[in-house]
């Protein structure tokens, strides 16, 4: 390669920045990295699954070292990945920083871990609930093991208390490690109750301002979206965040079959309602409601054999 | 983080399994991870594509060199792993461990191994499919190096022997990481027959009773599920495992095009039958059927512009 | 495992291929490999969004340096994949190898950097496209760090360069990469213009012959396929490549919302036009338009509950 | 390689004991082993130097949750290889395993961690002697980063500590570690004192029954051995361990030069006592003596130049 | 670093070869590497001692499989390594390849592993030498544990097998390795009999044309080297190998103390005989000699205190 | 761990530092570390010797581009240590940091490069140098793959280089790190002339002020020392430094046989001269001078049996 076009490269390369105060910052300060907080995950799973995702042999006696070595690596890398998260937002922002970031991210931390039992039982509730839905899983191990979805909700749990917290960046990239690795989209901002299980999953988009009550079901390519991203508000900006409610409702005990597609913010569905594969749904349902599309007219005809 | 929270947290978390008796278990013995199988899967991807996966080159002459230490990798993880399977699943069962567990292990592996060079040959008509299904192809080594259906049919292929065999837990984690690299989710219980294609795959579901026959080919999106699985027997449970047929048959030459439904475990789809685009199926049709979902009315208005 | 069957094993496996004399070629030479391949997508990444996917802090002092570095790695192992490319190519289709592979390879190579100036400010109209659209992204920075069309659409926009300068096998693996880790599958012959967002994207395909504007946004589950790929031509072959307009065009401002599905080389989508969920489309729409599904009939039934 | 040449030598390798009871138990536990203790000796230097043998930043407020985390690594690694090497001595002396031996182990653990201030004293100590020893020291950073002596030393006094808790096997693989990045070979039942330090170092060796004053230095290829270690006991047998005061005593403030050798248990060096270069001594001398070799007679010829 | 100066480093650098006509061959064939063959001797290792050097566990029942992964990884290695190295040797002698390189490799590779249980039993007695001779030794396991002359002597004796069937290269990179992991120097050349035992071992030298017999001990910093290096033949040039016999002979249980210097390819040192520390050697002794320094004579002054 | 010991460990370790000032400078700014450093030396290699010391083939062709990557590796990280190295340096010494510290470092860092052909060239005579003297040898290439003087010397002249342009604490750690690697220990200040051979290495040490001409050759545990390093200056404080010379000259083509001591800055050995095995040297000779020792009287008796 020419040196020429090599200096032409760096000079032109990683501007990647359309607004040019943001590039002075991110020059400056380092950022929060997915390699990092990859790592934060794997703890996650390590700590909520002792044994069961690496070759580490967890005998009984050690199971309290093993998780306290652990929950302090969670503890120092997260700290620092956070502390780099709020510098960069509050200098991308002009919002003064914290004198003391890292101690005050400490205390975030400690209420976080704070909430890590309850986390814990959440989970617990899910696998649980994989278990009563799915005739093809055989124990709650085989469920741990080989369910993509207790990475994608385990991940979920976690990120979105970090989310509640007002945590920028992080949570929404700890979700979109488990999107890369399960193919279920789960935002950070959505709130979502015990016993919730998804089967099989690639293609589940579950948005910011989703609520989705106990014992839900969903199936793969399941959309819980918003209605109509592209209305701006009166300045023609978008309005951001989760002030905007713009998902729908799930009450307790509802089921959503494979590509069913359930849009809106003011869309509710009524408890123990079954929701039928495919269906667009944008509008509120009763409970107990079974929602199908009428059968489409199938066209079936002999085929042309001259192939 | 307060040593207190860590001493709370490290008595709570880890505490995963609902069923007493299981944690006793899972904390005494080791389980079969994730890891491990995951580096069986890549040996098996070397053995049967040597040359394509990774950066040694494979000279002619050392070819059966390179298999062979392979193979005994192979041997040597598989077997730990299923040993710990399958003394898991004893104890989880109640049921009585071998006490020749190893040689018994051994044993099954022979017959496994014995498979192999079948499954090695239904895999070429796996990939000679893939070539003459898609035009976009240009060779069976690109099809090999960037079609993520090698990955997913191949390591289901190997899976499936497990499965037959009665393994435990192990064939399932094997097909969820293909699943996880590819986003096509087979059972390793379902049957599926030699010349078989999918095209881009992600969102593919084929459920544990699947049967499929010769050159069949489906696209992205297609579930091939259980009609309703949440119906119960008459205890309250469900049936679980191969003996509930709940998946749909496949005859030879079937062709089943993107986000297609079919479902329930009567469905049987006769020979050279065409499913269309978004059909959503649950009975079954005759051979040399072209199935269509009936032009659905669109709605094509001019746009108001205002935005 | 027994010692026969070993050799009977390493006497059967690994004789994928269908076609006897590319086995020749595949043992004799190397071919370009997956594991190599990865790592220049890394790289690229780390140059066009220099801090963001590894641990490592970039100072503003380093930037230049950090990715001449970067550009070298990518500039000699690219070099050597791409040879081996080329000379597989040639070999298996009885081709003469230029006697001067190297430099000419490097010729190319040259050209293909030239060309990554422009590619970088295309994959920042892309970031900053996803920002304008998605109203749950709160920062550019957030973006490239938590959206999965950044790694997408950015792959396929460098394997999209080397696509255009002939190079075999490689572009196809560089966009099956990004397919495998967020689940968009973009084949390096589409051609798309800047200002490209594809929001969420599990299971987006876009195929070889697709043209799209500028500023289109297509949501996850959208298909721009090929009609019918299973016609073939007069000597019953599949024509192969770019050549065979099959996959559709957008013009500039297109939307295209989840589970659309837009097929055939002659259908061109008319600018500013808006494709609603699910709609399958085979015909070409005038500019402006809003094409939806007319509302299916839903059957809402209250649930009949003694389950 | 034939098979039954392999059969063979997987009968007949690994068979290395020439104790049968032994081979019985080594195959039935698992032993300590190197890979292990040799991360516990990484960090080890971690916690002691802080930031300066792994590319870590460790900023001030951070200082205590990065020792922590190491802390508790160490703490879990050193249970296990202790609990492991413990179970291996017992049933090698066919004693009874303690039922408790996790909790038991802890707590000589906790007894061990509660010197590790005092060792860290120690070792400042040694940075400080270094430092004022050795003209081409440029400051006490400077020799914590370049120094063997301090690897050397430093995994030597945590070694030691281990030793007096009567910990088997752990303490001697511990300081062959150090020995082999080193050349510095100090066994870790050696009683040394403050302020010690060794310069260059290859080829030192400290015995068992060494007893070591403050601010003694020591430079390359010094041994501090036993007189003749072949002596047998009436039974024929060596007498073993550190009952038998085989090697010498240094007191306070001794400096032995390059290749001096003192060996023998009743050897005592007086203090402030200098130790000239390749003396060998094995009689004690008093405090304040300077021991040298009498000029050895140099022949000085003129070399014959017709080579 | 401005480009020209790079282009100018990276024509000049890397010609580090005085012969025109190597230079040709390094650049057009791969070499062996010590990165490979490092792994060999840690398999190696693996072999020999089972569970003594990585965290792995070998139950008793999967001891030969664990073996034989190991050695047929060895196989596929030190195959390619071997053949790289006699490759480079025959063109850098201008002499012919043997067509069938590979296959005659494999020849010579089934000869050496022929040879293996015997090297195998000839390793366990150095391991009980070293436990019948160093009363700090607490069992045999200690000693492979923790005795540097077991890996030193251990790669020693495999690399001794592979210098005598006139493999290049490769024995003396396998020594070295070990040289620089325990500070032993043995040249693969030289001929060692049975239950040979170092300790400590920092240091000592053992050349190419050695001879030692059964139950030898050598202490640390003990050369056995060639007298004069520095003559040469009549064409002034080294006579260069095993031919010429240049290093001393010890008969069985002769015992060498530390520093102690024998010279010489007519020494002999007689049975049971035994050589003091920092003797100076270079001529032959009877058996059961006792060869000590007359006492240097020591000056003890007591030490001028007004520093 | 009891929580509390954890808290008091954190509080007491990592306390090094017996000069307070620098613990605050230590805490605030990140050091250099020897993992970087580590990965700079083996680069170097690389570069200097493309091909013998990592798996990787150079084809001719591609050597420009190999050791291009490397060198822009070498330039980035060296950069960023050299920094960290001089803003430790300034701010332990209370100097003022330039305020260009980054574009000043890489002002040397080109300067460093100029010089970097010359290195290249000095170390080629080396390689021939170890050719021409060790009659063991068989091939340039031997010597480069197996002789650790070679890995010794390279990281040495590299050294010495960046320690002439009087960069703080790296050249010290890069000849620790080679030191470790190869029992070979030379300070990066000595100065050293071309065709410069240690035979075997272990234990020879090169004092800081060292002059060594042309074609010398030490064998192993060689001293080139400091008389007294414990003499103080009138304050009571060691000189330290280049400034002191206190190790001796070694003119051309002398030969220092093993184990020899050489003592004392103004201690000169003429060119042609031949330093006999354990001189001890304190005073100057001349120009083909021939030293030995005196033959020490040896009392040989026979040995009494009855042991």
């Amino acid at each position: 390669m020419k040196p020429e076009l090599v200096t032409k490269l760096t000079q032109q390369l990683g501007r990647y920045n359309v607004n040019d105060i943001h590039a002075d910052t991110v020059m400056q300060h380092r950022l929060p990295n997915r390699e990092s907080i990859s790592q934060v995950c794997d703890l996650f799973l390590s700590v909520l699954f002792p044994g069961f995702f690496n070759a580490v042999q967890v005998g009984r006696a050690d199971l309290s070292s093993y998780s306290r070595k652990n929950l302090y690596e969670i503890d120092y890398i997260l700290c620092e990945q956070i502390c780099l998260a709020r510098r960069y937002d509050c200098s991308s922002h002009g919002d003064e920083l914290p004198s003391d970031l890292v101690d005050n991210t400490k205390g975030i931390l400690e209420a976080f871990f704070e909430r890590l039992p309850e986390v814990g039982k959440l989970i617990s509730t899910d696998v649980k609930a994989a278990f009563d839905n799915d005739p093809a899983a055989c124990s709650h191990e085989d469920i741990i093991l080989s369910y993509p979805c207790i990475m994608a909700i385990g991940i979920y749990r976690v990120a979105h208390e970090l989310y509640k917290l007002d945590i920028p960046l992080i949570p929404r990239i700890m979700t979109e490690i488990a999107h890369s690795n399960t193919g279920i989209d789960i935002h950070p901002g959505a709130t979502i109750d015990e016993s919730f299980f998804i089967d099989h999953g690639t293609g589940v988009v579950i948005g910011e301002t989703c609520i989705i009550g106990k014992h839900c079901v969903l199936y793969h390519g399941v959309t819980l979206g918003a209605f109509n991203p592209l209305f701006r508000n009166e300045e023609g900006e978008l309005p951001r965040g989760q002030s905007n409610k713009r998902h729908p409702t799930l009450e307790d005990h509802v089921v959503v079959y494979p590509g069913a597609t359930i849009l809106g913010g003011d869309t509710l569905i009524g408890h123990h309602s079954v929701i039928g594969g495919n269906v667009w749904l944008t509008k509120s349902v009763e409970a107990n409601s079974v929602v199908t599309i009428e059968d489409p007219k199938l066209n079936v005809k002999t085929r042309n054999k001259k192939k």
